[in-house]
């Protein structure tokens, strides 16, 4: 009979420096693991730590206290492989300035020994990725026995790049598993599907565990989706995403027994979940009692509430509408509707009585100056002032609700509407808070007033005004906007896209404009492949300037 | 008779981004050195683009102008080497996700022709370095005859690691040139000076060029300070620091002549003149027609208005005092008194009626809850509010006014007195607050009234309040900071090195629970060797803890 073998996928949530709390987790998945008569668990990248750590890897007490709980784990958790990610500390010898190297590592642990450890050969170092900040490079493949099966060990980047998989067939490996923490963005769960681990499959004729992690973490949301692929690249196992989840796969012959395969998410549900994740993980492990927003009547507001909902649930969140001259009788209606629709906790406060004192003490400074836009600030942030004293006197986060066109062009008041603890659609641009409005709304509650979604959009802050006033139009600003910030593309060649010279110009000018605005935002859920934050490093000091650049003129 | 060889120095201030105005200076400068009769003009690291440019590096356009730039600048000035750092773009075939390397390089420039080009090999990715995220490493000395005498070239980082000075003297270099981008701390002055230049030369028997550039980029400030050394490690040599500078100096028998020494600035000078740069380039760069600030009576803004001051002239900086029923008299003399002295422009604007207005509005909500520190973060955003109002009506920066005990414990109010577009003294521990208060106050203005800097220091948010009510002793505290921040190390070293176990733990629970404060604040010159920003990232979401951990307690 042939010899079966028994992976178990612990698809987990960790939290960054948590380390107690993630080797209570990890020990808990080895417990199912063994009662599923698995020969091995698999853990992600960095499982003991979390992902990614960030500057606390700098930190001798915090590396010391990885390496104890890792040896916890060893001397606690008997009968199975334990595949886990952990920083590894190797001492270097006679470097005053580099005492010690650290690397990205997986170890294989069993009955208190060392089985395994590979250290991770490619360090990303783009996008928001710094492991080169931290970590020192593996150079050697490890191929190890698991339940007679001969496993060659990868580490997330390790598999986009050639070499390491084809390094480990060449020493006999019959199976590659590769532990991950690859975060999510709107075409990264395609992308590594499809354009990595399927085709590695395929090119190797190998079979494949992807296993990577779920959870929020600051503005990164790991998504899961963990696979197992035969070697014809076939998908034999998915993991949820967005969810923890444990599988145990059975492997023969080389091939996997078939598995549950979860659906894979697209369009604007995979967006939507991903944010509800990433709010809510926030919320959590950052132990905010609950939630409030400023519910204006606009949809940017209607959609982070819904967002809120489905994250935390009704009871921990609440939402002010707080009207000035300028709000509109729908605008009320519209909230207070949301609000009772959503059965969270509703209150209306008026800002008029604090604009008014705040005219009024800045009367003899203004000096009869025209009204302006710093009258429109004073709005916003009165509203500012009134959410935060709640957030403050109750301990519940404040929400911030723009969106990443308005983050873009700065169409948003600091310390107004910008102030929060965390920003769900940070990263959505206009027409997308559309589309994930009108999704959300086929659900059966439909939580979003149908009027929010149609009337023009406004910020409200004076008379009859509209976004249209100051900004293109979303649906021709939102496409110049990924070409210039995701795609970098020059403004020569947005309009050779067939834009207007003049609207590409001015666009450009207010991005690279309003960095100071957004070095100071809140953070908030990445989901595209840009986001602002960690993932767009940008001088605020720039002489960076769209209009290209004459040599003939210049000297 | 011996040839004399001329090289010019050129310790310019470029900025980021700015291709123009970069290349205009340039050129401004080898013809300061053509008149000066110079075989060669040194310009710094990456002078043409500024440094550092972030991810304008990853745009083809911003590439693009840089190459442009270059060859106009090899176009158009004839008779003299010109040693230039500047990115280069190098085509990379069949890599689809690649399509280029960028190098950090040097070229040699003269009549139109490239005679060298150096690629930076030691990639600086710590601190508030990321230069691996753009840069390719380049893997080979290169030495240059530049007026008859062999001159190998490095950049920054490459002359604190061992071998490139080596290689270039084993290939015959006489005069090692290094360009440099070197970012000022209270330290790095003179490490540089005493641990790299002078040893360098001592150590390899050449003599050295280190040429730094000058001048305030959001969070850094390079000194300038360049240097030349001879053979002995004499320094020959020393600009000026701080400001803009150029001599040129003659080179013969394998000497130099002796050139100009300016003093190396110490202590507080040395700090304050490096504070008063960053705010003059951040203001004058982003182009603030001037300032405005809350000036509390206290000692932070005092010494931010000093600085103010002295970094853009009294008529362009403005003080706004913003009293509440908290607010002494004492505190409101002493503002007045000091914007008289100062003879900047001053008001009075009481925060009463709007703070009175917001209460009332906040009543039904509040329900008769217990006053507590949500009315203390009132007061702070009403004078956000107000001097944000006046920076939008008429064009000034907000200069906040917290240091880095504030900062690093969460002593301080978001959207609050954290709001501002700069803050002088964020960098600054509260104690060398009182240095540098001092310090200026040596002058003969002395701008800081007496007892600002001896009274007990208070925020002045509640009846009576002082901050050794809410913190330990600022003698107290700024060590544990800096044990904790700057050295990374643990509670229980800190405990070791005499600080008490409850103190120790409450100040970096403290820390940690306010990283989402401090990533919303405003940038800040960095001055000490760990400052928060880009030199420090650590997650907000975080479980670390300082408490350590007991293995057998957790599993």
């Amino acid at each position: 009979m042939t010899r079966q073998t028994k992976f178990t996928l612990a698809q987990i949530n960790p939290k960054v420096g948590d380390l107690d709390g993630n080797l209570r987790k990890v020990i808990d998945h080895c417990d199912l693991a063994r009662a599923a008569n698995a020969d091995a668990v698999i853990f992600p990248e960095l499982a003991i730590s979390g992902y990614p750590p960030e500057d606390l890897l700098l930190r001798r007490d915090f590396l010391a206290r990885c390496e104890n709980h890792l040896a916890t784990l060893k001397s606690q958790v008997k009968g199975i492989d334990i595949v886990i990610g952990h920083p590894l500390v190797a001492q270097v010898d006679g470097q005053e300035k580099a005492p010690h190297k650290i690397y990205n590592a997986v170890s294989v642990l069993r009955d208190g020994k060392t089985r395994a450890l590979y250290r991770k050969r490619h360090l990303p170092n783009y996008a928001v990725f710094d492991e080169r900040r931290y970590f020192a490079a593996g150079s050697e493949p490890c191929v190890v026995d698991l339940g007679g099966v001969k496993v060659g060990l990868a580490i997330c980047e390790d598999i986009w790049q050639a070499g390491p998989i084809a390094q480990s067939a060449a020493l006999g490996a019959q199976l590659i598993i590769a532990v991950n923490a690859s975060p999510f963005h709107n075409e990264q769960a395609f992308l590594r599907e499809e354009g990595v681990v399927r085709k590695n499959a395929r090119a190797s004729k190998l079979p494949m565990i992807y296993l990577n992690q779920v959870g929020g973490q600051d503005e990164l949301v790991f998504d899961g989706s963990s696979l197992a692929v035969d070697a014809s690249g076939e998908v034999v196992a998915r993991l949820p995403a967005f969810i923890e989840a444990v599988e145990t796969l059975t492997f023969a012959d080389g091939k996997f027994d078939k598995g549950k395969v979860a659906p894979r998410l697209q369009g604007a549900e995979l967006i939507y979940r991903a944010i509800v994740l990433g709010v809510r993980d926030y919320i959590d492990k950052n132990n905010f009692g609950g939630a409030v927003l400023g519910l204006s009547g606009g949809i940017d507001s209607a959609l982070t509430l819904a967002i809120a909902v489905d994250a935390i649930g009704k009871s921990r969140v609440s939402a002010v509408m707080m009207p000035s001259r300028h709000t509109s009788k729908m605008s009320i209606e519209d909230a207070q509707s949301q609000a009772e629709k959503l059965g969270v906790k509703f209150e209306i406060i008026s800002i008029e009585p604090i604009y008014q004192a705040a005219l009024a003490q800045l009367a003899p400074r203004f000096d009869a100056a025209a009204v302006d836009v710093a009258e429109q600030n004073i709005q916003a942030r009165c509203r500012a002032m009134l959410l935060m004293a709640i957030s403050n006197k109750f301990g519940q986060i404040v929400l911030t609700t723009g969106n990443k066109s308005e983050m873009a062009v700065g169409y948003a008041t600091l310390y107004g509407d910008m102030a929060g603890g965390f920003s769900a659609i940070k990263d959505v641009p206009k027409m997308m808070v559309y589309e994930l409005a009108r999704h959300r709304n086929q659900r059966p509650d439909q939580p979003i007033p149908p009027r929010v979604i149609t009337r023009a959009p406004s910020a409200e802050l004076a008379p009859d005004q509209i976004d249209a006033d100051s900004l293109p139009l979303y649906d021709i600003l939102d496409p110049i906007l990924e070409l210039f910030i995701e795609q970098d593309k020059s403004a020569d060649e947005i309009i050779a896209a067939g834009f207007a010279h003049e609207v590409v110009h001015r666009v450009i000018d207010m991005v690279i404009a309003n960095e100071y605005k957004r070095r100071q935002s809140a953070p908030g859920v990445r989901v595209t492949s840009r986001a602002f934050g960690k993932d767009r490093r940008y001088p605020i000091t720039s002489g960076f300037c769209p209009s290209g650049f004459a040599p003939s003129e210049s000297a």
